[in-house]
């Protein structure tokens, strides 16, 4: 079969499945998870067999060892991802949620209820536990899911998508409800952007190239899940102790994510005693530090063991390390200047103790996430509240920011009438 | 200047205007709005004077006479503009209001908060009016606007662009918040589509290579505001005469439009008695009737003046005239399937005195408005209480059905905290 009619034959199938899967009632959806779950623990030989020829592959291919770590599949972590599965079927479903209901002049009855968005394809590069993931989060909210992983997971995330499939049809999942694409090829992501008869939506999580060859090609809506370039500015009036913390936490505490802060700025009448506080930790956490000319000097003056200048181009990158870009701002107009122009609108952060300065900054700082003395580590799904998450949206339309359950919905109109006609 | 440099230049600006446009108060918009207002009066004689040019283009071009007159503008037809955009002043703001609202366990507080998307492109080919309309609703929600209209239309809506942007500037609209590209050919739409730095979402309202064209070249998110392919199924214990009043008015009332019907499906057990008593109703419409082998036999025998056989593509086909596609269905499975496969999403009824029938009919059809006995023709903003509306969306994500002001925001998520750092 040529790679195209295999796309399309996965598109068509989703389809045809996304209609029954959108009427499912929610204890059938929530039995067809835990029957998943199940299955996922009853295949663990199959699972983990699969799984070693993919560590295997990407240790042959000279993969550094920390990502090689985070491909591996132990049994803890696919208890783990069991565990996961039957967490979001005790969530609530948002399915046939009544969002608004109202009674026209004459006499219609109009209400606004979320449904099912119909099918959804996920295409991602990480570790094979987002299989299992973004695929319980679809059927839970009624959507068909079109899978497309790395392919250093390939085998995991087949596994995987084999034993959801299999598990859920035991409960009643309609066939081919969960379908991953087993080519790992960009023309095949190519393919699906093409592919809007079949599939209502897209959400690419991963880097430049993979979030290009979709945005460019894509026929159909997008959710990226894109960078993070956050920043910390620590104002006139800050806490100095307070914002030394924050931003600790937001650069070190994981740097690899995309709400870990990528750029300090520094108002320039704190700048001093802020520093004073801070080098001594940003040191002890071994951050380099690039800095504009004004920062520079002070840095060097403290003796910063890791100082370098920064360049433009370094305003603008997600460094996902212990590299921190550092700028003096004059004022508070500056630094929101600076976040609007560099950043990538994900999260950002005042700290201060001035409530109209935070209250200027949270309103003219376009970002999905905007805080006040907080550390932006808690944009997630989980550290929000929502129980499970499908990603950080960084896009502005339909699902801004942690993006949960109802947003792998939309909804429609329902009018009931007794023969209204327009005048 | 090149057009590439053109319409850039008009998204550099445009992402200018919007900063400062996004924080107006909804006072400071109101004032503007009625200026606007104020300056479409005052300049009647230029804009009467553009369009004297466009109607004289449009004759010679040898328009259809009804299209001449769409594209007409009079005194009176001026004034109803200002008064559109006088009366959108009037409708709340939904900027700055409060979704949701919550505290963590941690103390930090999270606010889901409504802000405006930043720029809007609209693309339209219609009638100059719309110049007016789609720019004040953005204004009201604090986006700035890229229009780009028909050729047919250019004169009258660049003078209509001006009169707004001049009126709103003396009462402090942002320069540049309202920009109309002067060049109407299709290159000009491709390159909007491209420009994602620059445009946040694009507004399609026209026909198929128009939507073509935005859909295959978009980067950014784009809501189509495209076709109805709209059903009218009347089940086994419809009222017969509602039924028929239903159909001849979503079939008839204005048949030019998206929310009209195109097709009639009918249960087999009723069509004797329904088609008895629709098709003197319909034949004193002049509809044309083109049926499948089982209603041209029945239509045939009661001597339907217009007939004909219907063709798949029929079923697929949206008519905008007085046109209607009928199939007789063995029951209500078929009619939805029949929807589900045929339809495009948009408007579609059941007429039924069976309460279980009619919420199966709710649930399975996937479309923005779905009616129970009630006309498709109340798909519509101001029908719907919605005070004015950008268009009918027929996109599944962001906005659906009737799009008002609340689909021209998005949100964020403001987070005040005391300190709190991710544990």
């Amino acid at each position: 079969m040529q790679l195209s009619d295999l796309i399309s034959d996965i598109g068509r199938r989703a389809r045809v499945a996304s209609r029954s899967l959108s009427n499912l009632s929610t204890e059938t959806k929530n039995a067809i998870l835990r029957a998943m779950a199940d299955e996922l623990l009853v295949r663990e030989p199959a699972i983990l067999e699969a799984n070693a020829k993919d560590v295997a592959g990407a240790t042959d291919r000279g993969l550094a060892p920390a990502a090689v770590d985070r491909l591996k599949l132990t049994s803890a972590r696919l208890r783990a991802m069991a565990e996961g599965v039957r967490h979001v079927a005790g969530l609530p479903d948002p399915v046939n949620e009544v969002l608004d209901a109202w009674t026209r002049p004459n006499g219609i009855r109009i209400s606004k209820v979320r449904k099912p968005i119909g099918v959804i394809g996920i295409i991602y590069e990480s570790r094979p536990n987002v299989t299992s993931d973004a695929a319980v989060l679809c059927i839970k909210t009624g959507n068909a899911v079109i899978l497309r992983g790395g392919s250093e997971s390939l085998h995991s995330n087949l596994a995987i998508a084999e034993a959801m499939q299999a598990g859920g049809v035991r409960a009643n999942l309609p066939a081919d409800s969960i379908q991953l694409i087993p080519v790992t090829d960009r023309d095949a992501v190519r393919m699906m952007a093409q592919m809007d008869e079949f599939i209502d939506v897209l959400v690419p999580r991963g880097g430049k190239s993979l979030i290009e060859a979709v945005v460019s090609n894509a026929r159909m809506p997008v959710i990226k899940h894109y960078d993070g370039v956050c920043h910390i500015y620590v104002d006139e009036t800050a806490d100095v102790e307070m914002a030394a913390r924050i931003l600790i936490n937001a650069k070190c505490q994981r740097p690899g994510v995309c709400n870990s802060a990528e750029c300090l700025l520094v108002h320039r009448d704190i700048a001093e005693a802020f520093f004073k506080t801070a080098v001594p930790l940003l040191a002890a956490q071994g951050v380099e530090l690039r800095a504009d000319e004004e920062s520079f000097k002070q840095l060097a003056a403290l003796e910063y063991p890791s100082l370098a200048r920064a360049t433009d181009e370094d305003y603008k990158t997600e460094y996902l390390a212990l590299i921190l870009s550092v700028r003096v701002v004059p004022e508070l107009g500056a630094a929101i200047d600076h976040v609007e122009h560099y950043g990538s609108h994900h999260s950002d952060a005042i700290v201060t103790e001035d409530a109209i300065n935070a209250e200027r900054f949270l309103n003219e700082v376009d970002s999905a996430t905007v805080y006040w003395n907080a550390s932006t580590r808690f944009t997630d799904g989980a550290e929000f509240g929502f129980g499970a998450e499908i990603g950080i949206s960084t896009d502005k339309l339909h699902a801004r920011g942690p993006m949960a359950l109802p947003e792998l919905t939309t909804y429609r109109y329902l009018i009931r009438g007794e023969g209204q006609i327009r005048e």
